[in-house]
């Protein structure tokens, strides 16, 4: 299963994916998708062809967005918000489940503590996923979002697992006392 | 030429068009796009297509969108921005040039001060768009927009002639100093 982690920013969009196998996590590519320097509705333009690009090529399975805002600034905080539009808006175009996750929840999946700062959140990422390159920091934070929400969709599946366990014991228990019930 | 304004809200998102030809301004549609109690992404993929679908077929030439924030909340105003992002997003991806407002231009365009109420702002756009009805408040804001712009573009219209007339005048004049100054 295949996940893509996006850090959504007006200038710079990160974005990373990786594999899922089991317990097992690989990196599969990251970059950053730019846009400056026009209007605002083309660099919006530019960034849903680019990210739309992105998962045309990974073929992603699942998504995950960070949950930001800018407290103290409103203009900033609309900026941010276009961006991050685009960023819910690209996948769930491509039919994908979008997991939305705060800073701290990314930084407790990947590090342990919700208040690790930028450098330990890289390394904890180069030791979940060998031998992968940052294209800068924001493909770096959006991998550690694609990992926070494997992390998560594993949590899932063993949840499921355990609870079809559960009724499978309920289901032969029940077998057993109609069998026993029988005359 | 026809243009679209837009009133960008995640719940309500209004747009009208009306057709300018010359210095007359008509009504041809407005309505609202809901979007409600699903994921935010399959709200954000909801805006999208309907507002895609409403310039496919009413094929506006131009575009505006009202330029608002909400400065006391931040978590209101990312919600808002995510509406706007796709609000510039679509009107760009059909290749209109986006107008930005703010809200005290839009009504000092159609009432002719800033500080109208909106019962004032619906008047004016009854006046000036007659026979007009609203599919509801939100519509009614994105028709002011739809005015607002098309005041806007009538100006520099204005503007671009009296240049042209200015620029001929100034190119006669250099002809006949031309021709005064040749033998």
């Amino acid at each position: 299963m295949r996940v893509i982690g996006i850090d959504p920013g007006l200038r710079n969009l990160g974005w990373g994916v990786i594999e899922m196998a089991g317990s097992r996590l690989s990196h599969i590519a990251n970059g950053i998708i730019h846009s400056a320097g026009e209007e605002l509705a083309l660099r919006l333009v530019t960034l849903h062809a680019e990210l739309t690009e992105v998962i045309a090529r990974y073929t992603p399975d699942a998504a995950a967005v960070e949950q930001t805002f800018v407290n103290k600034d409103a203009v900033a905080t609309l900026k941010l918000g276009q961006a991050r539009g685009i960023a819910l808006l690209v996948p769930a175009q491509a039919g994908l489940a979008v997991g939305e996750y705060a800073p701290n929840a990314v930084k407790k999946a990947v590090v342990g503590v919700g208040h690790a700062d930028k450098a330990q959140v890289q390394h904890m990422v180069r030791h979940q996923l060998p031998g992968v390159q940052f294209q800068g920091a924001d493909a770096a934070d959006a991998l550690a979002i694609a990992i926070c929400h494997a992390h998560h969709l594993q949590s899932s599946q063993r949840a499921n697992a355990a609870m079809l366990g559960r009724d499978a014991l309920a289901i032969s228990a029940g077998q057993a006392r109609i069998r026993r019930a029988r005359p």
